[in-house]
């Protein structure tokens, strides 16, 4: 990571989390009005319009705070040691604020009320272990390529969450900040807030893991 | 950008602004004339073909003229001193008439009315919203990926619009010259003229927005 | 283009039209059987894995043979002095017989009759525009590509008849072996073979028009 | 290949192929469930899964272990001597293991029951066909892109599966070690277990073929 001061980091990831979350609230409720109840057509557009978004993301803001625009990214480079205890927090705050602003963003220019609560169940032991494994591979992907093929992170990204909202019975959230903001939203995307912690669990779990897995299978010997 | 004549860059422009203006209203007009109905299937034809397009032009033409194909571009690259006052001028009337072309020719081609205008409502505070947030994502990348990393510029435009079709209301147009041209076209990518100038101001002032924001987050310190 | 000797660059012509041209018409037959008649999705398929495989191609054989696949591409190497007279004679040979075989071979996969005539019309000026505009954009940006940005030639081809396969009415065949090709499927991508020459002769008319506009617009000074 | 240890080369095999069978599996429930009945719609999205992912995979993976995932890719890198006989033989094992554990974890992602098997019939000469021109030419991909433009090879290969996904009549397994997993699967892109070993020979016959013209298409001279 470039050494760029704390400020704009944050700016970056506040930033980031406000085009992120707005795309996927954004592009479900386009997608979820246009789609006349095909529902694998709507979840084609919706992938399309985040992967397509991550993938600008962080090619732009990767240089300038690592684009993680995700606080269980951010608690693995804590982990590892590559951003500091304080910094991680302060960008998970960054994360969770810009992010929330763009979904309030998002209602604002789809005409739906700002503040609402989403009302779509998302629990039980397939949806968990479909966040583990997303949260597993999503961490796993960003150890490997920045080791291997550094140059290769945006287009890795944006590709795994493509595939992971499709192989994964979730649709993959695999992000705290997400999983909180989409809460905040009764559409397409949303998630009941009494279903939050047990899906942030499993993230967290699968972060940890992957911060393992990928000391075995990636460390420079 | 290279130091090429202004006659060539500005017949980049122009030829740029054919091929794209002809791209997103012929593929627009082929999306709503095979989905049967299906708006997002057909947004999804749409946008393959625009992000598409883009990808192609911005990548052969970038380095001729900078491939803009879009007033509020030229208009931040003349703020930021990179392009003359007047060459800015001209490359928007260069932009302006070939896409206008473009357009023309998408007519002939699918058999519809040279000369048409939109029928098709477009305005209030969600869509204005919608193309503020536009413009501003777009010029951001822009400005983030040509400092940080310039040979991604063509893919990341493209995926930014992509992106753009889904998570704005307006299905993000973010570009004076295009909001001109689709007003002349009768079709799914049409907007009435009388709503041509809301757009426009809400287009220039994202892109405003973002030369300021650009120079906060990307500015060699 | 390396030295390899004109049998292998045969070979790679034959074997990149095999694949080329069984993508287009198995692909097509493969999307209009599982589309339960909504022709956009069955075109997005179609796009999909047309795109797709030029990408692979051109990736793989470019450095073989150039990976023209295509006779109006070998036409205007000819007349950019890049290819021999003689040599460009023999890749339109291998690249129609090489095609031919792909499309029978897709015959085969699909159980369909190997040797079948096209029923579908495609004909009148809407159509021909479509088709000089598609050929004209296709050699044009070849022209442009190999000029500023040579390794991205594989995916702004590919990206560039993705959006050709839906912003023209004609869906942009822009290329006369694959137009006899498909005059010999009685499929979604067929075209009656009294419509052949009209197509084939607003191709050739479209690259030449490319090759002037090449000079003019990417020329060394 | 880097000089990596085998155990952790089996682990990134096994890891691979757990997370593309889980996602070939997963993404073709995903997109079943959802398409109300339009298969052109599922398979678009069965095959932005498998492709992205694959992306992603070889990215990551083929710098510690060649990202192989197919005992028909390691069979002919034992007989091109880039892989010893037994270690490709412990390759296919970590494959196949690996895979099917995959499989089994998108059931429990999915409710579904863990152990089950496939009842879809895939037979006859169009689906070997299929399959023998499949593996033909995942393999020629895989030595042409190999050979003149290494640092492609995951895009490549990505989309050529996309592509054969929609040009072979077989939906392209190209893969013995897939062919199997998805015999344990009573799901969309399932097989029957007495259909497996004609799609297996049909795959390796393709592989060998390939073999033999890579060496005359791409062999140093």
């Amino acid at each position: 990571m470039p050494a760029e001061p704390l400020a704009r980091r944050l700016a970056a990831e506040g930033l980031g989390s406000f085009f992120l979350f707005a795309t996927v609230i954004g592009s479900g409720v386009m997608a979820e009005r246009l789609a006349g109840g095909n529902i694998a057509v709507a979840l084609t557009g919706n992938t399309l319009a985040t992967a397509a978004m991550l993938f600008v993301l962080i090619t732009m803001l990767g240089p300038v705070s690592g684009a993680h625009m995700n606080p269980a990214v951010s608690l693995v480079a804590a982990i590892r040691r590559e951003l500091g205890w304080g910094d991680a927090g302060a960008y998970a705050l960054a994360q969770a604020g810009g992010g929330i602003l763009g979904v309030w963003t998002a209602h604002v220019m789809f005409a739906m009320p700002v503040l609402e609560f989403s009302a779509k169940a998302r629990t039980g032991i397939g949806q968990w272990t479909g966040e583990f494994v997303a949260t597993f591979g999503l961490v796993l992907t960003i150890l490997g390529t920045v080791r291997h093929r550094p140059q290769w992170v945006a287009p890795s990204v944006a590709m795994y969450i493509a595939a992971a909202y499709w192989f994964t019975s979730s649709t993959s959230f695999a992000n705290p900040a997400i999983t909180l903001a989409r809460s905040l939203s009764d559409s397409f995307a949303g998630i009941a807030p009494g279903d939050v912690p047990g899906f942030v669990a499993a993230q967290l779990t699968g972060a940890l893991a992957a911060a393992a897995a990928g000391r075995l299978l990636f460390e420079e010997r």
